[in-house]
């Protein structure tokens, strides 16, 4: 008789996760040229650089077809200038692959372009489930005053292109504060592919 | 100038749930034969046969290698006999696709399967992401007292296959109350594959 065993599990607690395989931090420095006010970001360079401006922690069993890669995304609060917090963001290397992100808490944006520039977005609040359709480059914006914490899931096989927001000069549209809101205002340095 | 355009995205709300494509729903009538005690189901059937004892509400975008399909699981509490409630099960028709159950509320188990009669068993409890590997029949069960609420994610091209487990008369095991908690039983119906 074998005995039971027990599963594969990312378990998600206060004090923190168990069952992951891999972490990524990205630090202040690492995001040069992703915000919009070069002076601003330098300013908190001079006395930021190693902080962790968000990290990801992933449970991937696997990079085979039909797998999937599971994990939570936590991104800081806080803005460069006028523009608020957010990932490097990415398309998928296999264009067709999409991505669901659970917003677990905070709020936020998953801020998604088509690569005809037509920009989609989606607010992020406790209970909403956004999801990245195919061909669509995707990043997480932080709206608020606390971390966005979002569980993500993706096909294994998807892989990631993150020079196709750099060759166009970023995203075409940047989240910006506007009051105690937020608005979208157009990327000037924006190059159409 | 385009203006940006809202994303698709599922949205969990206690009074209720947008962004859905599809719902359906076990009622008491439909899950005839899962259970142990055929004289505890009859008993139920005669004022319950119409009970929704689970339902699913999803987002399926497409059926396409490489798209994803989420929703909202909301199994009830109770008991068949000895036994608690569960859902049909099954394994997917493309054995190789993985996916993932994120507990919201309540108190289960995800009870897995290999082919060759090896149980894995993930206790479900809110902030658990159990991952059914590929080539593993699955099923949850609810061992708590109010509805066991999972979020679950798969590849788009899964398929599924409800026959595996009715061939084999039940998975292997069956979970049932042990005084004020539970245990896994030998189901001693099983018929190795």
């Amino acid at each position: 008789m074998s005995e039971p065993l027990p599963g594969p599990a990312l378990v998600i607690k206060p004090e923190g996760m168990t069952g992951r395989t891999g972490r990524y931090e990205k630090r202040l420095s690492d995001l040069d040229g992703l915000f919009a006010d070069a002076e601003a970001f330098a300013a908190r360079l001079a006395t930021e650089a190693d902080r962790v401006i968000y990290h990801v922690d992933e449970f991937r069993p696997s990079g085979a077809a039909g797998d999937l890669i599971t994990g939570i995304s936590t991104l800081s609060a806080g803005r460069v200038g006028a523009e608020f917090h957010m990932t490097r963001g990415h398309i998928h290397a296999q264009h067709d692959r999409t991505e669901i992100y659970h917003c677990l808490s905070g709020h936020g944006l998953m801020l998604m372009e088509t690569l005809d520039g037509q920009t989609v977005v989606t607010e992020l609040r406790p209970g909403v489930v956004a999801y990245v359709p195919p061909v669509h480059i995707h990043r997480s914006v932080n709206l608020g005053d606390e971390d966005l914490v979002t569980l993500f899931c993706y096909p294994a096989d998807a892989g990631q292109d993150y020079g196709i927001i750099a060759r166009s000069g970023g995203m075409r549209h940047r989240a910006v504060a506007d009051g105690t809101g937020w608005r979208l205002e157009e990327n000037s340095g924006y190059v159409p592919r």
